[in-house]
C-alpha cells in the first residue's frame, strides 16, 4: 500500500485523518530543526510538516528535488494556509517516511517557467511531462478526445479500426513504407489517411463511422508538422453537405462546451471560398476580428475608379492593389509606418513596399503618394476603402497571388499588434465551395485540392467531363475550364486555422473513373492503385461525404498555443527523430537480410 | 434529404406518417401486380408495398439484390405481421422511389448464412461486412471499446497516445521497420506495444495511463493471429499486484456488465503458475469444468505408489503419467476408445499410445493394461486419480514437456466432446508466480518470459544477482538457479484465452541494468537499446506495474467465436495479406530511389 490518497485531494474535513501519501519532492524547506517539503503527483501539491526528529534523520540521508517518497501521518491544519492551491488549508504531520526512488538533479527545473530549452526538454521529454505547463495540454487532449467520442457516439456514430498496413498510394505526399518480409520485395504503407476504409464502410452499410486515428505523411517537415499526427476521421452515408455541416459544428460546439464550458450559442458563420479569398486573402480566415480587403484592383482591372486616371506609376503598374483600414492606426509615427513598410520587404512577405493613407480623426487624409492623389481623390480611395477618421489604410500593390497573400499576412500582423487575436475567444467559420482542382506547375497538370475523391457540385461535372484536362498554354492555365470548377468540399476554419475539412465524395464507378482520367491517371494506373474501391461502388454504394478533423491542431488552439508539438505527449523533432529514444536508427545486417533489403546510400 | 428515419426504426405508433427511407434491397417478391421489397440499411429490416403503378414501372427498370434506393411513402399497418423483426407491424405503402446506385449480382449472398468461402468473402470484405453475422461483430468491438474507455475513466486513468513511428529493439518478436527518407540509412520500428513509452509515462507521473492501441509483430503468422493488432493497454504507478489485479478484473466485470449484461459477481479465481500447469497442463487453464490432471508420476517420480511394483514397461520407462478421469464416458465402446487412441497419437499431439481405465457404474474396473494391473491395484489407481463409477480414466505416458501439454490438448478435447465449453458461459482466472526466465534452446540461454522490465519476485533477486546467468550443461538447464526464479507477472485467463498479461516492472536503474545483463545484453547494447529508459529511471521513477489485454482475442470471445478474423474489420490473411486491397505491393523505383534502400532478392 503506497498510498491511501493523492496529493490533490486532502482538504479540512480529513483532518486528524492518518493517511499515506506517495509522489515527487518539489521543494524542501528547512526551518530551524524543522521540514516543509511540497510532495507533488499527478493531482496536485501537499505540503509534508517533517518534525525535529524525522529532521535529523534528512540530515543523516539528505532528500533532493523529484525524490520520490512515500510518507504517513495525520492531516492537521495550517497556522500559514496557502489560498492559491486547493490543499492549502491542510498539512500532514509526517510519522514516518521512505525513500521509494532517488533522482539525480534534473537537467531542467520541472516547474511551470522551467529553464529548461527546447531541446534539453525534449531530450528530456519524461521530465518536461512532469511539468504543470505541459500536464494540462496532455490532460486537455484527453478531454477534447472524451467529449468527440461522446458526441459522436450519441449521434450514433461507430469507431471501427481500420488497418496501419495498407497499400502505397501516393496521391500528393509521400507515403512512409514497411518492407514486408514474409512477402519479399513489397511493402505496406502507412495510411494517411483511413480515406478509402472510411469509404468502403460506407458501402459496407455502417452509416455513421468515425475513429481518432494516427495518420502518417512522409514529408518534408515545416515547423508545426509532424509525420504521424491524429485525426477525428468521419464519415455518413445517405447525406448531403448540409447534414455533414451541421452534424460536425455539433460535435465542435459540444467539445467547447464539455472541454472548454463555453456555450457557442451563435450560428456558424459560413464563406464560400471565393468571398473568403476575395474579402480576406484566404482560405482560413481569421474572424474573431473584421479588417477586409479592399480590392481596389484586380488582375489588371481597376475596381476603384479613381485609380483610372491616376498618373502614379506604381498603382498603373501593378495587377493587383489591395487594401485594409486599420482602426485607431492614423496617428502612426514614421517610425512605425517604416516598420510596417520594412515587415512587407522581408523575404516571407517578398513585396516591394506599402503605400499607406493615413486618415486622421480630424478628417484630413496624408499619404505616402500625395504627389499622386490630391484631396478628393485620398477621400474617394478612403471611401472605397470604407474606411472612418482614425483608420491607418495599408495598401498593397503587386502581382495577384502574391499580393494577396502579403494583404492576409499583414492583416494578421496588425490584428496581433492591435490585440484583436484573443486566444481565449473562439469563433469557428465553414469554408464552402472549393475549387475541386489545384494546377501543378511542376507538371503542368491538375492534381486534386483535396484529394480524387472528392466529388465536383453537380452543374460542374459536365464540365469535367466534357474537356480535355491537358493544359495547352501554362501560362493560361487560368483559363481552362477546369479552373472554375467548384467541388462539394469545406472546411472547418478555428481562429484563422483550418481545423477539419471534408467532402461529399463521387460514389459512382463512372464518376470516379472521370475523375482518375481527369488527374491524368491511365485506365491501368488506376485500377492497380484503386480498383478495390472502384470494384466496390459496383456493388451498391450508397451517397456518402465525411470530414476528418486535424486532432493535434484542435487541441492546440483550445489550449491557446499556436504549436501542436506542445499538445503531443512524445512529438518528433523538424527531422522527423526523436530525440529521447533517439529514432530513427541503424537495424543490424540480419534484420536487412531477412527484408532482403539493402541500403543504397548516396 | 435521403432518409426521415431509419430501416429500424419504425412502429405501430408511426401509422399515417409521411417517411423516406433510404438503404439497400435485401429482397424483392413479387406477388400478381404488386411487389414486396425488404429495405435495409444497418439499424434493421423495413418492407415496402410497392403497388400496381410502380410494380409496372419496375418491369421497365428492374431493381436488383443490393441496389441502393430511397423511398416516399405512407406508414401502414401489415396485415401478415412477421413477429421476427421489430418494424413487422408495418409496411411502407411507396408512393415513389428513386435508385441512388445500381450493384452488380454479389458474388456471394449477403445473409447470415453465407454461399461464400473464406477466399471470395475475404477478396470482398465490403460485401462480407454488410452481412448481419459480421456486423454483429464489429458492433460488440466497438461495445467492448466504449465499456472498456468508460471503466477506465471513472477509475481516472487517461489515454495518452504514444508514438507509432519509434525505435527498433528486437526482444523476442521481430520489428515491422520503416525506412527514413529524411535520415537515410536509418529506420524506425513500429511498436509491438507501448511498453517502454508507458513506462516513461509513469516517470512523468501520470500516475493511470490507458490506451486502446494497435501494435505490430512481424511475425511468421499461426492461423489465429494477425500482423496487426490491437491492445487495451494499461499502466499505475504506486501500487503492487493485488491493486492491479483488482483494477483489472473490475475492468472485465464492467465489460461483461455492459457488453453482456452479465453480471459477474463471483470473486475472480486465482491460481499460481505452478498449480496451473500441475493441475491442468498448461498456463492458461479452461476452468469452466474441472477435469484436473492426476500426476501419477513426474519427471521419473512416482507419485502414485502403486507403480512402484507394477511391471508394465510403458509405465516404468515414462519420465511422466498424467491422467484425467471423464465422468460419464465408462461406457465408451471400443470403437470410441479407439478414435482417442488416434488422437492422442496425431502429430499435434504426437504421443505414442494411450491407456485407460473404464470405472463401470457397477463398480467395476477395466483397463486397457489389465495384464499388469489386478482389480485392487485399478481400484487403488482410479481413487488416486479420484475417479468415480462411471468415470473413464485416460492416462498417457512419455517425456515431461509432451506428455504435459498432450493431457492438457486432451483434456479441452474431451470437454468440446462432452459439450463443457460452453460458448455463453465465462470464467475468469488470475494465473500468478509466472516463472522470470524462459530456457532458449537455440542460443542456449536464458530469455524473458514475459519481457525485460518485468520485476523479479524480491525474494528472489538475490538469486538473479547472484548467479552467473551462464548455463553450462544445457541438458541440465532445469538445475540452473535461472529456472526456479518467479516473476511479479499475472496473466487474466478467460474461458482457457489469455486475454490480458501484465506484470510488476522493475523501476531502479541498477536492477534493471543487472536483468539486461541476466539476458546476455552487454552494457553497450543495452545503452543502445534502452539508454532512454535506464536514463529516465535516475530521475525519480516510481514503483509501478501494468497490463495489457489482447483486444481482438477479448472480443471474439465475448463473441462466442473462437477467430479473431471475424471481429476485425479489414483483417489480413496468413501471409499477411490484404487480399481486398492487394497489399503488401511492389513500389516503385522513385520511393526507393527517394529512401536510398534496393532490393535485395534472394
Amino acid at each position: 500500500m503506497y498510498r491511501t490518497h493523492t496529493c490533490g485531494e486532502l482538504r479540512m474535513n480529513h483532518l486528524n485523518k492518518e493517511t499515506t501519501l506517495a509522489g515527487w519532492v518539489q521543494t524542501i524547506r528547512k526551518f530551524g530543526s524543522i521540514t516543509f517539503i511540497d510532495l507533488r503527483d499527478r493531482y496536485g501539491i501537499t505540503q509534508l510538516l517533517l518534525n525535529e526528529k524525522l529532521t535529523e534523520q534528512l540530515d543523516n540521508t539528505p532528500l533532493g528535488r523529484e525524490f520520490v517518497i512515500t510518507v504517513k501521518g495525520k492531516v492537521s491544519e495550517r497556522s500559514n494556509k496557502n489560498i492559491n492551491i486547493p490543499t492549502g488549508d491542510i498539512e500532514i504531520l509526517v510519522s514516518e517516511f521512505k525513500v521509494l526512488n532517488k533522482s539525480a538533479v534534473p537537467p531542467f527545473t520541472i516547474q511551470d517557467d522551467t529553464d529548461g530549452g527546447e531541446d534539453i526538454r525534449m531530450k528530456y521529454r519524461f521530465l518536461d511531462l512532469r511539468r504543470n505547463a505541459v500536464k494540462k495540454n496532455i490532460e486537455l487532449r484527453y478531454a477534447v478526445n472524451r467529449a468527440a467520442r461522446n458526441y459522436l457516439h450519441q449521434q450514433n456514430f461507430i469507431d471501427i479500426e481500420t488497418p496501419f498496413l495498407i497499400k502505397s498510394t501516393p496521391e500528393g505526399a509521400r507515403d512512409f513504407v514497411v518492407p514486408s518480409r514474409m512477402n519479399s520485395g513489397e511493402f505496406y504503407a502507412l495510411p494517411q489517411s483511413p480515406q478509402t476504409f472510411k469509404q468502403l464502410l460506407m458501402v459496407s452499410g455502417y452509416d455513421r463511422y468515425y475513429q481518432i486515428v494516427k495518420c502518417f505523411r512522409d514529408e518534408d517537415l515545416r515547423a508545426d508538422r509532424q509525420p504521424e499526427f491524429t485525426q477525428i476521421d468521419c464519415e455518413m452515408s445517405f447525406v448531403d453537405q448540409e447534414d455533414i455541416l451541421q452534424m460536425f459544428e455539433g460535435m465542435i460546439k459540444s467539445i467547447f462546451k464539455e472541454v472548454k464550458n463555453i456555450d457557442y450559442a451563435e450560428t456558424v458563420q459560413r464563406m464560400s471560398w471565393e468571398d473568403a479569398m476575395w474579402n480576406y486573402g484566404n482560405d482560413k480566415p481569421d474572424i474573431r476580428f473584421d479588417l477586409k480587403i479592399a480590392n481596389l484592383k484586380v488582375e489588371g482591372k481597376n475596381h476603384f475608379e479613381g485609380l483610372d486616371h491616376s498618373e502614379f506609376a506604381v498603382f498603373n503598374n501593378a495587377e493587383t492593389i489591395l487594401a485594409i483600414s486599420i482602426p485607431g492606426c492614423s496617428d502612426y509615427s514614421r517610425k512605425q509606418t517604416d516598420e510596417l513598410i520594412e515587415w512587407v520587404k522581408r523575404p516571407q512577405i517578398g513585396m516591394g513596399g506599402l503605400a499607406f493613407i493615413k486618415y486622421n480623426t480630424d478628417g484630413t487624409l496624408k499619404s505616402s503618394f500625395d504627389k499622386f492623389f490630391n484631396a478628393d481623390q485620398l477621400k474617394s480611395f478612403a471611401e472605397f476603402c470604407k474606411a472612418n477618421p482614425g483608420d491607418l489604410i495599408l495598401i498593397l500593390a503587386g502581382r495577384e497571388e502574391r499580393t494577396r497573400k502579403a494583404i492576409s499576412d499583414l492583416r494578421l500582423y496588425m490584428a496581433d499588434r492591435l490585440g484583436l487575436r484573443k486566444a481565449d475567444e473562439f469563433r469557428l467559420l465553414w469554408v464552402t465551395d472549393f475549387p475541386l482542382f489545384e494546377y501543378d506547375e511542376e507538371g503542368n497538370r491538375w492534381v486534386a485540392r483535396h484529394h480524387p475523391f472528392t466529388s465536383p457540385k453537380p452543374e460542374d461535372i459536365e464540365v469535367m467531363i466534357g474537356n480535355n484536362p491537358l493544359i495547352e498554354n501554362a501560362e493560361k492555365y487560368l483559363e481552362h475550364p477546369y479552373s472554375k470548377i467548384k467541388a462539394n468540399a469545406y472546411d472547418m476554419v478555428l481562429n484563422g486555422n483550418e481545423i477539419g475539412g471534408g467532402s461529399i465524395r463521387i460514389f459512382q464507378r463512372e464518376l470516379q473513373e472521370k475523375m482518375f482520367a481527369a488527374l491524368g491517371m491511365s485506365k491501368e494506373e488506376s485500377q492497380h492503385k484503386f480498383g478495390f474501391l472502384l470494384g466496390a461502388f459496383e456493388y451498391g454504394a450508397p451517397p456518402h461525404g465525411g470530414i476528418a478533423f486535424g486532432f493535434d491542431r484542435l487541441c492546440a488552439i483550445l489550449g491557446g498555443s499556436e504549436s501542436i508539438r506542445d499538445f503531443i505527449a512524445f512529438p518528433k523533432n523538424n527531422s522527423g527523430r526523436d530525440v529521447m529514444i533517439d529514432a530513427p536508427s541503424t537495424i543490424d545486417e540480419k534484420q536487412l537480410a531477412e527484408l532482403q533489403i539493402k541500403l543504397d546510400l548516396k
